[in-house]
C-alpha cells in the first residue's frame, strides 16, 4: 500500500504529532495514530518499529547528511570545517515547514524521562557518525572525537535555539553561531 | 541486616561478577546473586532497583566526586584545571583493586546493547554534573558545556585505557594523558 501512497511517513508523523497533542503521548495507540492518517497498522509498522519512533523519525537522516557533509568537505577543510559543512548538510532538514513539527516533538520529549533518554542516545550516535566519518578524512582520533563532541553541542545549541518559542532565524545561521561560540570557548578553557 | 554487615555492597557486586562471569549476565538472578553472597533478596533490594544496577553501581559516586572536585578546586583554577581536579577526585575510586572487577564490568556489558545504552546515558550525567559544577563557579555555558565534554571524553578515554588487557599505569596518570591529548588536539581543530 505504502507504495502507491506519497508522503505516508509524513502522513503518520503529521497524525501522530496531532493525536500526542490533544490527547498527550501516552494515550494514543499505534492503531489511532493509523486511522487518523487514513491508513492500516500495517503500513505504520512499515515504517515505524514503533510509536516512539515516530518522535525520532529525522535521525537517521540526520546521521547520513552528518556523515555526508564531512565526507564531501574539500581535502582542505580544517576538522572544525568538516564540521561545519556537516551541521549546514543537516539544514536540508531543517525548513521553516519543520520548525512547528519540531517544537511539537520537543514538548512531547520534554516531558517523558524515557524519550529524553532516547533523545540522548540519538545524539550519542550522531557525535559518532561524524568522529567515524572525521577519521576516514584522517583526522587522528583525539581530533576527530573532540571536533565530533563540539559538533554535537552546537547542533543541540543551534536545534534548542531554533525551536525555541517566537524564534524565527533560520536553523543554518543559528548553528554557525553556536559553533562559533564553541570555538571562540576553546580559547577559554585555560 | 544490611546495617549489621559491612561491605554489603561489596559483597553483592562481587557475587554477581562472579555469577556473570561463569553464567552470563541473562541467566543470572536477583536470587542467585543475593544467596552467593550469603545475603537475602531484600537486602539485594536495598542496595540495588535490579540486576542491571550492579553493573553500573559506582556511576553515583562517580557524580559526586567530579562535582566536589570542581567546587573545591582553587578560585584560580581555570575550566580545564577544574576539570583536572575532578577527574584526579575520581581516581579514588579507581585503585588497582577495582581494576580488575571494572575490567568484567566491561566485558559484560561490551556484549549487551541495553547496557551499553545505559553506559551512554550514565556518561551523559556525568558530562551534566561536571557542566553544572563548572556553571557555579561562574564559567560562562558554551565555555562549562565544552569543558565538561573534554572531560567526559578525557574519562572515558583513560578509563578504557585502564581495563585494557595487560595495563598497569594507574588511572590518574592515563586519564590526565588522555586529557592533555585533547586538550592538544584543541590546537588543530583548524
Amino acid at each position: 500500500m505504502s507504495r502507491w501512497e506519497p508522503n505516508t511517513r509524513e502522513r503518520l508523523l503529521d497524525a501522530a504529532l496531532d493525536l500526542f497533542g490533544e490527547r498527550g503521548y501516552d494515550s494514543v495507540t499505534v492503531a489511532e495514530i493509523a486511522e487518523r492518517a487514513g491508513l492500516t497498522k500495517r503500513t505504520f509498522f512499515r515504517h515505524f518499529s514503533d510509536k516512539r519512533e515516530v518522535l525520532f523519525a529525522g535521525q537517521e537522516i540526520l546521521s547520513r547528511l552528518f556523515a555526508e557533509g564531512i565526507a564531501n568537505a574539500p581535502a582542505s577543510a580544517t576538522p572544525i570545517e568538516a564540521v561545519a559543512a556537516a551541521l549546514l548538510a543537516a539544514t536540508t532538514a531543517m525548513g521553516p515547514q519543520r520548525r512547528e513539527r519540531a517544537r511539537q516533538v520537543r514538548a512531547v520529549v520534554a516531558g517523558h524521562t524515557d524519550l529524553r533518554e532516547r533523545e540522548l542516545l540519538k545524539l550519542a550516535t550522531l557525535r559518532a557518525a561524524m568522529a567515524d566519518a572525521l577519521r576516514a578524512r584522517g583526522v587522528p582520533a583525539p581530533t576527530a572525537s573532540l571536533a565530533a563532541e563540539i559538533g554535537g553541542l552546537a547542533f543541540s545549541a543551534g536545534f534548542a535555539r531554533w525551536v525555541a518559542p517566537e524564534a524565527d532565524r533560520p536553523f543554518a545561521e543559528l548553528v554557525r553561531e553556536a559553533l562559533d561560540e564553541l570555538m571562540a570557548a576553546t580559547a577559554t578553557l585555560g
